[in-house]
């Protein structure tokens, strides 16, 4: 790939990239700033309100030039405050005073330009136009400030989001100019699109680079994406060769999953988080955050697990990176000195997570780091058997908080969920069980990708609304998609049931519908099992899921190659449509479904009590309706029919697998 | 007064005024700003949504000193960008360059220092702490962002407020050290009092002055502002002297009057709002903004004006600046050329008042102001016997508008208030009425007071909530008491019924003991008439107000001396209790209760049910309580009973009115 090319013009200059024009600086129209600010952080329980107390903003007009470094100031009379070293396709500031702790960058934009990424997004695919936070966070329980269940939940305790909320988020972006765009800073930072002709990073630090890549083709772009972020592991065979059911009814569990198995689904996992055991809050029943098998809930685990692997069913967990203070592992790390520390006092900095509180082991120590990934990944769930578990949370990092290695909170909170992968994904590695076991992570940030073998989308609520329901899963595996993550999935079913929003049995259908043609199909019973319908709650509803799980099962053939296809290339296996249709200019504006590699167009029913739906087939290929075997012309629009049990799925005309598909048509 | 003294020192400078340190400026700690920035505005029927996108926020680090005036760069080697000039008490800051449009002064603040005033403020009458943006905007249905009413508004089209949101703001404070400052623009601004080390002004303009004021007693920098702002005529003692009631009820407004007099109310006025007709909308009975009177709903009104005159009960009707495009004047008006006009195009800017669309009568045009005043209010109004009116409305000035004197819409908004009372005013004027008619505002800016007889405070809420109900009433009239606003008063029973929320007969009583012992005591049926309790729908609630009117009455020749001491004095009808007892630190606090002059003590019920009521009585003076003679010393905290009918009031053991007071506990 070309280098950035720097264009001295006008008492100012151009960056171009390949061609593009990429910065645009000039005395009169500067696109670069810094500033001092003093930010006000307010955090409970994972919700961040966050403001800036801006005391300084300072266009940098003048620049001057010495072979790859650029020096600016406020004018001509004034000393450089920021140098930009071009290195490549990387441009590295350094400013010249400490004090500086505001960045602003303004990047050309074009009238018609699109843009994606930002980390994993919930709400919006399409990014512009409006003003992204990237802060990693709970997304809150509602993320629509006109909706009854954020307002309850703001009340409540400031538990509400916004569009922009997420557990996920990365300055990084992508745009239909064919080129790509990465902020190297773990600070606060926000990409702001509401401008017609510029796009504007912030980052509360000067950050360490910006980062181009260009290509022809956004698969290439994709992929050198995927090698910069890091590649995950190939998801093992048995991730997605049949359902993971999610149980947390002690040891229950086993017998309602033989009944599940009874009435014909394809199983290849039991997820209980519960192995811990359990505590029960307002928010619905919880688990006792003491990462160790709890002999109570489920007595002789080891010998169940084992049971289980010879007729190849995995069996999961669950872990966090905090310890609850009345656990035993709490008091392990706290003699050990392996807790991260109060700013103003030498006793453990203590996170309330609703009703109980927690130590914050401090993975900046090296000593604590080992420690959790050794005696407590390792020892206590790999040892065990756990063949994968969610590795959650990873967003709660205080601000205020006193780490081993001296980094400063603002910084050290969005580099957590990676520093959190990277533990799970040592303790694996360790135990030679890289690309075998699996843990998944709603939490992420730059690099996760790099560690954690699969994303789950967050805690959906249990509903079809447009900003927290079973549609934001679709915006969240497009979008972390084309940043590394190769493998995306959610519960099945949604999480978050409150305010007396639970789930119906035609959520759970469609729900099912959407994981069958995911990645990895999971369930989870959600915060409030009592209060919700489950998988085995009703006949229609377990039987529907039992024959996703089996087209599931029979698509693994399928999804192996995607896997391969990942590890060799870079590419998710949940895909935009313009990713391999970029010749379609309507392709680009399709966020409600994707390509499930390069074969299969998905496009889940998103809305309650529909029998048809429409979808978009993108041009450049010819597309078999998976059910009635009908072929469309793409390019079309059609409205087809779906029924509970025929969700929207097409496969190209031209496709390999066309045999494997015809045979699915008649699970 | 002293002039603002300067000192050179440290590379930077210090102004002290009579001995008080105001602005510390250093070039470490710069306390001026420059900037640039766009604004982002939104308006939904007076509702203001506004950003700002801050391009610019230059540090003014390096001043320089010629005389009078401070030049002020960015640093040593850079031009001047503002200059202070010093005038006395006055700093006038002028921009080198056109292009700054935002400005930003750090006041020195002390530890314990209190503020008040930034205009009528509805939440808070004591301002540190926290930050009051300046527009004047509708104060929003529900002003608390976690209230129930105020989420529905919202949802329904931006119609909720927040804490800051007023009718009438204005960019001035009083200090507890005994000082004012005052900042002369009509653009956009903010006063930030988070910080402890200084209160900050903001401005999306370079403002034409900063002015101080300095005292030794707040009786007398309460005088200089009333001086500084202007004056209101003398209320007139008809305005006081019995009740006023609000009927619009059309022609049967009559009848009920002589059947709320038969029950024994002192009536000294009717106010009739729909004298111009009725519009239903969806928000509630509206009137007909056409400002003539409506021979169908009045006939012959004027004779019934005459003949109530001859009781000694004056008519008071309705206008606002609004011309409704399906009504006569509107098309007078366009005709004439008087309306302002879109920016991009020839034609008349619209607004949209909720189902209905208006235009707006251009003020900037010499005839079409003298037009308003002679056509409208004095041959339509004055002329046909009005003795008085609500003047409503003011604050909806859009910001992308088109005006004869080619004003920014963005520094006219601010304006429009004030511009709206001299109308009236000028009106009231030509007709010889000054000092007798009485129009009521609830807009506001810089210099309403000059203009406008008596405030009224708004749209409060029918209930006793926080942030909406009968207690902003009194923070309203304590804030814009000390900048020059001698006469306030409110809605009796309060006005906006919306969501479910209607009047209840306590209510209703807790309201009218307020206005008994406020200026002016004048009902009004709300804005959903139908669905909430009147003045007459209850015979208890009848007899009440009977009897406050009563009391308001026999208050007269009291409050007569109150106007004449406004007039001399400037000081406000009602007063913080630390304004006549600044040597007891406890009084500074109060913001629940006030004097009523110098010698009542005024604390109203503001919760529903009670049977008795805290109330703080100063130190310095002995405190008889009016109903049952009781005598307190000052500094003391009494818990005094207060069932419906005995509102907590004290009088001073040794006011020159005793005797008055003593008769009226007998009323």
């Amino acid at each position: 790939m070309d280098a950035l090319r720097l264009v001295a013009i006008d008492g100012g200059f151009d960056l171009t990239l390949d061609g593009r024009l990429i910065v645009r600086h000039r005395p009169d129209s500067p696109a670069l700033f810094v500033g001092r600010g003093r930010p006000d952080i307010a955090m409970v329980r994972g919700n961040f309100d966050i403001s800036d107390r801006l005391d300084e903003r300072i266009a940098l007009r003048h620049a001057t030039f010495d072979g790859a470094r650029i020096a600016l100031a406020a004018h001509a009379d004034a000393p450089p405050l920021l140098y930009l070293d071009l290195d490549g396709a990387t441009l590295r500031p350094v400013a010249t005073d400490p004090a500086l702790n505001r960045f602003w960058l303004r990047i050309v934009a074009e009238p018609d330009e699109q843009l994606w990424g930002a980390g994993e997004q919930l709400s919006y695919f399409g990014l512009r136009g409006r003003r992204f936070p990237l802060w990693t966070s709970e997304p809150g329980v509602g993320r629509d400030k006109a909706s009854a269940i954020t307002f309850q939940a703001d009340v409540a305790g400031q538990g509400g989001g916004d569009y922009w909320n997420t557990n996920y988020p990365q300055p990084t972006w992508l745009s239909s100019r064919r080129y790509a765009l990465h902020v190297e800073t773990t600070a606060y930072s926000a990409f702001d699109f509401r401008d017609p002709a510029f796009h504007e990073i912030e980052a509360w630090a000067i950050p360490e680079a910006i980062e181009w890549f260009a290509a022809d083709r956004f698969v290439d772009l994709v992929g050198q994406l995927s090698t910069r972020f890091g590649r995950p592991p190939r998801l093992p065979d048995w991730a997605f060769s049949g359902a993971i059911l999610g149980l947390k009814d002690g040891e229950r569990s086993f017998a309602r999953m033989e009944a599940i198995i009874a009435a014909g689904a394809a199983v290849t996992g039991l997820w209980c988080e519960d192995w811990v055991g359990l505590r029960v809050t307002s928010f619905g029943k919880r688990l006792f955050w003491d990462w160790t098998a709890n002999e109570a809930r489920y007595p002789d685990l080891r010998a169940r697990i084992a049971a289980l692997a010879t007729r190849g069913i995995r069996f999961l967990g669950y872990v966090n990176p905090y310890l609850a203070i009345d656990g035993g592992l709490y008091q392990e790390a706290l003699a050990a000195g392996h807790l991260a520390l109060k700013l103003d006092a030498d006793e453990p900095y203590l996170v309330d997570f609703g009703e109980f509180d927690c130590g914050i082991v401090d993975f900046t120590s090296p000593a604590a780091a080992d420690w959790f990934a050794e005696r407590v990944i390792g020892q206590e769930m790999l040892d065990l058997g756990l063949a994968g578990w969610m590795a959650d949370f990873g967003e709660y990092l205080p601000t205020d908080v006193r780490l081993a290695n001296g980094l400063d909170g603002m910084l050290a909170h969005n580099a957590w969920p990676t520093i959190w992968a990277e533990i799970n994904a040592r303790a694996v590695a360790a135990r030679g069980q890289t690309g075998e076991a699996v843990f998944f992570m709603r939490a992420g940030f730059t690099g996760v990708s790099r560690y954690c073998p699969l994303l789950w989308a967050g805690d959906q609520s249990v509903d079809f609304s447009r900003h927290d329901g079973i549609g934001t899963v679709i915006r969240a595996a497009l979008s972390s998609g084309l940043l590394g993550n190769a493998y995306h999935h959610s519960d099945l079913g949604g999480y978050t049931s409150l305010f007396g929003n639970v789930r119906t049995p035609g959520l759970m259908m469609r729900w099912s519908e959407l994981s069958a043609f995911s990645p990895v199909m999971r369930s989870h019973e959600g915060n409030r099992p009592d209060e919700n319908l489950q998988l085995d709650g009703d006949p229609q509803v377990l039987d529907h899921f039992a024959r996703m799980s089996r087209i599931h099962a029979a698509l693994a053939p399928y999804v192996a190659t995607l896997c391969d296809e990942a590890v060799a290339t870079g590419l998710p296996l949940q895909r935009p449509l313009f990713l391999h249709h970029e010749a379609d200019p309507n392709a680009f504006a399709v966020d409600d479904a994707f390509l499930y590699g390069r074969d299969l167009l998905v496009a889940p029913v998103l809305e309650a009590d529909r029998i048809d739906w429409p979808v978009y087939l993108p041009a450049g290929a010819e597309w078999v309706h998976l059910w009635s075997g009908e072929a469309f012309g793409g390019g079309t629009r059609v409205t087809i029919g779906a029924t509970l049990g025929a969700p929207p799925v097409f496969f190209r005309a031209d496709s390999a697998m066309r045999g494997l598909f015809a045979e699915i048509s008649d699970l």
